[in-house]
């Protein structure tokens, strides 16, 4: 038995949004605390991890741990029609569909069919990131489409006073700088960079609709860690670096 | 003798957007009650009936009844041109051009070439239906866009208690249950249900936007009658069922 | 040495944005007195002259005469990016790049690099318009919108009492007519007609957004010359007639 009802669709929809673009299936883990997605994508080049804490619902009931495998793609198209209207999402074990239902005048249904995937759980590597900072969302997701319109990869970078977001091209070189002061939290144990694929950040991006912050942790050439967080909610990337060649 | 005005376009152009996606090219019949349009879609699956009363206008006069053939496409694409602006219509018998004109600090004046169409008039088909439905146009458009995300054919079902819409398709399935409280009018002789084609009902429903609200003529594999009304002007769509197959 | 600086990056955004439909690349004349870019279109049909007053920017510095080869469209991509923050623009003469920066709680800047262009000054021909007429951009370009959905090109006529736009094309024809008293100047010597491409009046028409006003000089069968202005910018353009066959 698994039964959850949402007054505000909004976290829902953009986290499935967001994890939707990368990852096509995932299983979701319902237990007592909450819902729990981590995936990998196809290429293997990121891995997310979606935490929606029991405390997103306005009900949240669940007899016994379970893990629903789910059509991410299908259940976006599904979110997308939902408008304001508030959510019940409802497990039919019998026909292994999940119901999912938005109400208000009238009652609109839809049957998405559980598909089947893997329980092996996820292991998310343990990574030491000399560099923690946290920054409002929106400078991400402006540097990233800032860094777009020259290359197709960017570099992340920190000192002890800033965290830089750079891109080089053919057409000329961006550079965004966020100074110390600008940032909500600013831990830099040793100037450190990276280098990644704008393919990929393009995508995380989309979480910036519903963060209230990012939290970047970044090292030496290793994956770069970026947590989208709201009260009840935190959606992680974990990311691989490109190798820089030059 | 024809001359006609409109201190709000809207009424015309939403009315003539959501017909000419169906409808290429129609006689349009003037006469002192106002305007009324009666065509079929080229493959005779849709029938239209639009009727502006003399009273949506703000001037009316024609000297004795008249048909217009008019190029529905090319119309609409005149209407699009009116933004908020007074529309006069008057027909140049001389050069067979209907004359459409905007008004405000400039006058815009778009020549509608008359073509020649059938002066026959369309037979309306005179069908019993068991059951009569008036609901806000929103819930009917909002259903019909939940059911195109799995399938292209749509069953609209009543009995006692509920109107449904539902589809079924590979990817899962929709329903929208009304309940019987939220109609404007509901009455049911008899349960029944027909099945519809999306493609048709799509267009049918961009008529929303003008209507307050819409009135669902019902019965058992026959066709359905979709009245949308506002004061002065009433939108008919009459649509073939599918054969149910199953 | 050249440094500018401007608060609000609307019309330097909107300007850039008009002229690079038409010119790929361009010498920027930069003086005492501001910003200046002459240019034809690589079909030579049109001329675009325009001119960013030292008082359009709230810092404007520069050492002496110079030059500037822009890339357009770059520059038009570049300044996509702005948003609402201010631009700071500031040339890097060692790295034959032109520094463009956006600065509020982040530092964004994008290197620009300059290329080669030929520094002899464009002539704008010198000719006699025997009709000068002042209206709002926005009757303009409704009107040229007006025109397209018949037509590729337009005829732009005066006689002592109106400015006509008017388009034939097979599918009916349309005419705009503005008359004198909505002009806000109307100084016409005698009658005069030309015939214009509307390919090139609908980049021309995206200055609307910027202008309060824009001034047409016409005379018969010779370019049309458009002056976009503001307080402390023109943007015109000179524009040859297409031969009318009839």
């Amino acid at each position: 038995m698994f039964k959850a009802r949402l007054a505000d669709p909004k976290i829902l929809k953009y986290s499935i949004d967001a994890v939707s673009n990368m990852i096509d299936e995932a299983g979701v883990s319902v237990t007592k605390d909450g819902l729990r997605l981590k995936a990998m994508d196809p290429a293997h080049v990121a891995l997310v991890d979606l935490e929606l804490k029991k405390e997103a619902f306005d009900e949240f009931e669940v007899e016994e741990p379970l893990v629903l495998g789910i059509d991410l793609e299908r259940l976006n198209t599904i979110l997308k029609r939902a408008g304001t209207d508030q959510i019940l999402i409802q497990l039919d074990s019998e026909n292994n569909v999940l119901k999912i239902r938005f109400k208000n005048s009238s009652t609109r249904t839809f049957d998405l069919p559980l598909i089947e995937v893997s329980e092996e759980e996820l292991k998310v590597p343990n990574l030491d990131f000399p560099s923690q900072i946290e920054i409002p969302p929106k400078i991400l997701s402006e540097s990233i489409k800032d860094a777009e319109i020259v290359s197709d990869h960017v570099t992340l970078m920190v000192d002890e006073e800033n965290l830089f977001i750079s891109a080089k091209g053919d057409l000329g070189n961006v550079e965004v700088k966020v100074p110390k002061d600008e940032a909500k939290s600013f831990e830099v144990s040793k100037s450190c960079r990276s280098m990644f694929s704008l393919e990929y950040l393009k995508d995380m991006i989309k979480a910036s609709d519903i963060a209230d912050s990012v939290k970047i942790y970044l090292g030496d050439n290793i994956p770069v860690r970026m947590d989208f967080t709201t009260e009840n909610a935190r959606l992680s990337f974990l990311l691989a670096p490109r190798i820089e060649s030059e």
